[in-house]
């Protein structure tokens, strides 16, 4: 991503490239488009006649006026202007006449912001620079204004992009000059903008504020009534059509639809993506009458199973240290083993396992996954949902491995949504098992094929909520609620054993003719992400939190004297044992970190 | 506002009024409207075939399906149902073959939300209702279904708007469901679409989420570059206008400008309600060479002024009641004495000062002030700003009087913007006259005309402050920013006295080539509750807080247990004197109350 920004600092002369070709692109092609709509009046209340990014041979003879930032200087002859339109070369004059307009031109720093009036005039032939919009013509200065100077940069801005992000969050207010993230910006309130429009003057629908202490997470959040599950589904599908940019293929609807239960046996996740093969494949089967003891043992017990993955050319591209942190992963983070099982020529397997999977089950594993040459399997066995949980991560470390070693696998041009739906109502407590937590929330409405299941095997409970998945990422969750008051309360007070007194309103409100409801919020950050193709969710942020949670901007949190608390009647109270910590801000106990 | 209301609950075949014909009126005609521009598709993802507002004769004969809740039964023959888009009658089947359909519309509470399916028939002829837009028509019910039933109300609905505000806000789901708040919230969610439009489609803007912790209050906040104060008038004035309700008046721009002195001196106040007279008028001169003691002694005093408004025909309709409470405003708030003086028949003064009063200064005050016979004028002595606030405040008090009398003064559906600028950019502190503070904000620019004034009388500056007023309410405020760092510096440390190093950030963005920019910020909740005519801001907003600001709703602020504070490294700590305070939180020490 960065790359492209690089490359357009580099010179004018330089070949700017495909990708700024298509920043540029898309960033006209989505204003000339909103102008075909309805013409974009950028300059109605300004001083300036036009933009920079507007003017071309079309303009040619006219007396304009700019404003913008110097973003290069060449020798004192020319001088590359900006604006978040885009680019434009001015030629500083050289007369004597023009000496203080000179003056200005020269000494104001690069960043400087600058107004300049002067006349539109073609570039002489040869130096037209056919990568840039503005590129057949330039400005001949007749005035010039400093309207506010720029002090010596921490950094070249043309090294910005390689800066680290906390030196990038804490100049943010340089950072957000880039065409980046101009572009990511703009395009996430052009998105936004259509979703509102879907949603309020084609629907009806309402947009109510919500008490800011009610909401935990920004995104419009969206509410219906008399609507199911598929209805909700319709709408968001809509919606996502109808906002998608113009310069990406249309959204293909209805998106498709897979269970829960087949999303974790297949992908071994929630949120699959199915850009990709390397499906978890349940090959129990294989060895059912296996002599290996450790595969009896797991195949014993209640929803013991032995799942497989397989690795297409994965001999070929995946080394001893890449097997060595897959297995690692494995141990670390699941607790389990996975076996690694090499397909080599002649059908040789080259594993530690190798010697135990006798002839007709080698035969068998290769049908079933369909395997091939340089084929590597990923074998684990143990219970069901830890066994696929495993292969669903490893599946994605491999494919993080086979693309850095140049396989094309998920094509990020791609973009595939996906609904889960038929989750569970309940799961148990992991620390306590025999006890039922909800699965999202308390409020979810079982299916309503389910509802005699609450009253006698609650944890076989389907719900109705829905996830919306894009790429292998959530992008969107909600679900029908509850709105039968009696129904809430078992759920709440014999299911859950909570106390009903905190949710007392709640309660009351659905007994007083709530109707059926249901909604769905989406998480418009990283949604954008996606879209956007930025490698991070806090590149489509105008002002985001760094990792851990800080504001490096406005140093923000920070110690505020007690006198500024008392009115409030709070008190920092620090642990006992804390005071290295309270001295030093570097490690918060940020809740949220 | 709320006999509107009462009258729709009070039956269907009393007459409904045109109040109430102008809700309907508005909430059809600006969804028609709508409807026209493009069609809003309200019914696409429910199970309804149409709303229950929306059918017409034109739909006769046809099978509907509807969603609704009961708002009224007739004697088990006839049900009015309710939904957003208004009210439908049923005729509830009789015969024997329907009768679980009778069953359910007939024990299901009022309130409880159905669905029903039946024929478009014609009302028997005589029993149309012209003040229905659906009167001409009704359901012949087939199906029925309760959705979910409707405890016992805790009052009847049509005493709702009798009730407290606390019970309202209590029940904020119900009340919701009135057709005013129904009003509200739609116009606002309209109003606001349309504010989006002309913003970002219109005119480019962008819309940058801002974290929470950084913005006080909400309301769409707006910021250009490269613009002046008139720019951003013209901007804001094409935005009332473009977002103003179709169903009234539309907007007429420019609006009117005031300098903040001429509002003080006329109005007695920086937002004047110009919608009628009774402006303050100087009389000093009058008084110049008065033999008067008090008088002598303020006039010797710098600014020391006599202040005089009008109040036509006051003798006619103040009481002596009306005159002690004026005085008795004018005592407690301001401490300062008001004259009430009465001109009656033959021009006797009737007043205590009346004998002070020589003839020739009788004369000029009657030229002066267009004097009639039973006219009342208000005479006050003091300091120039102290005594125009005290007149302002004392007009407002006497237009509410007389309007109570029933004279018309300030016409409801009239909409008088007014600009208010040229505000001081200082103003003394109160605690310490010879220092300085904002009188909005550090960061407005002062008046270019001004800046030379900063470093010798900073107290004469002019600011770039502008604030818009609509009937006499402030409905936006804003300013071109300071973007020149050292300014801002000079201004900070030297004549505010502030410590810049809370403010560093902000300085070296300022360095860094920031633009010339400024903004306005637009009090939505104010505008809106003036557009509708609601009689308090807590009518337009969907979940206010309570006066005292609690959400008596979810019953919020409440205690939270010190173990739940933990994690956050924070305690509440009441003073030590507050044990009987700490055990009642009917007096809470909100900062903001």
């Amino acid at each position: 991503m960065f790359c492209w920004l690089n490359r357009l600092y580099r010179g004018l002369s330089s070949p700017t490239g495909r990708t700024t070709q298509l920043i540029w692109g898309s960033l006209s092609r989505s204003l000339v488009l909103s102008s075909r709509r309805r013409i974009p009046e950028f300059s109605s209340f300004v001083a300036r006649t036009n933009t920079c990014g507007e003017l071309r041979s079309s303009h040619l003879g006219q007396e304009v006026t700019l404003f913008g930032w110097i973003q290069y200087r060449r020798q004192n002859t020319f001088l590359v202007l900006r604006d978040f339109h885009g680019l434009i070369q001015l030629v500083i004059p050289q007369d004597e006449s023009a000496a203080s307009v000179k003056k200005i031109l020269c000494e104001a720093p690069v960043e400087s912001v600058v107004r300049v009036s002067g006349t539109v005039i073609s570039r002489p032939p040869g130096q037209e620079n056919p990568k840039m919009p503005t590129g057949e013509i330039e400005i001949k200065v007749k005035t010039a204004e400093l309207l506010n100077s720029c002090k010596k940069l921490p950094f070249e801005i043309k090294d910005f992009v390689k800066k680290t992000e906390a030196l990038r969050l804490q100049y943010r207010y340089l950072d957000l000059r880039s065409f980046q993230m101009q572009y990511n910006l703009r395009l996430r309130s052009q998105m936004v903008m259509k979703m509102r429009e879907y949603l309020c003057n084609l629907h009806g629908f309402v947009d109510i504020e919500t008490p800011t202490l009610f909401k935990k997470t920004p995104g419009i959040d969206i509410e219906m009534s008399f609507v199911d599950q598929t209805g909700i589904q319709s709408l968001i599908e809509g919606l996502l059509q109808y906002s998608w940019p113009r310069d990406k293929d249309p959204v293909v609807v209805p998106f498709p639809s897979m269970t829960f239960a087949e999303a974790l046996a297949t992908y071994g996740t929630d949120k699959p993506d199915t850009r990709f093969g390397m499906k978890i494949v349940d090959i129990s089967d294989v060895f059912r009458n296996t002599e290996v003891r450790f595969l009896q043992d797991v195949l014993s017990k209640p929803k013991g199973t032995v799942k497989a993955i397989r690795i297409p050319e994965g001999a070929k591209y995946l080394k001893r240290k890449d097997i060595e942190s897959i297995r690692k992963v494995a141990a670390d983070h699941f607790n389990q083993e996975v076996l690694p099982v090499f397909l080599k020529a002649s059908r040789h397997w080259n594993s530690p396992v190798a010697e135990f999977i006798l002839e007709k089950q080698s035969l068998e594993l290769i049908r079933l996954m369909e395997l091939q040459e340089e084929d590597v399997i990923l074998l684990t066995a143990g219970e069901h949902r830890k066994a696929c949980s495993l292969l669903g991560k490893l599946r994605l470390e491999c494919a993080d491995l086979l693309e850095a070693r140049g396989v094309v696998l998920r094509d990020p041009a791609l973009f595939s949504f996906l609904w889960v739906v038929d989750f569970p109502l309940f799961l148990p407590k992991e620390e306590n098992p025999g006890e039922l937590e909800s699965a999202h929330h308390p409020f979810t409405a079982p299916h309503p094929s389910d509802i005699q299941l609450l009253y006698t095997e609650p944890e076989k409970v389907r719900s109705q909520h829905y996830d919306l998945v894009l790429n292998g990422s959530e992008i969107g969750g909600g679900s029908i609620r509850i709105h039968d008051a009696e129904l809430q309360r078992y759920i709440l007070a014999t299911l859950l054993k909570e106390d009903v007194k905190l949710l007392s309103h709640l309660l009351q409100a659905l007994d007083y003719g709530a109707p059926p409801h249901g909604g769905i919020a989406l998480g418009l950050d990283r949604l954008i992400c996606l879209v956007t193709g930025a490698p991070s969710i806090r590149d489509v942020i105008a002002f985001p939190k760094s990792f851990r949670g800080y504001d490096l901007m406005s140093n923000a949190p920070d110690s505020i004297p007690p006198e500024e608390l008392k009115p409030y009647h709070i008190r920092v109270s620090w642990p006992a044992d804390s005071e290295a910590e309270k001295s030093s801000l570097d490690h918060p106990h940020h809740p949220e970190s």
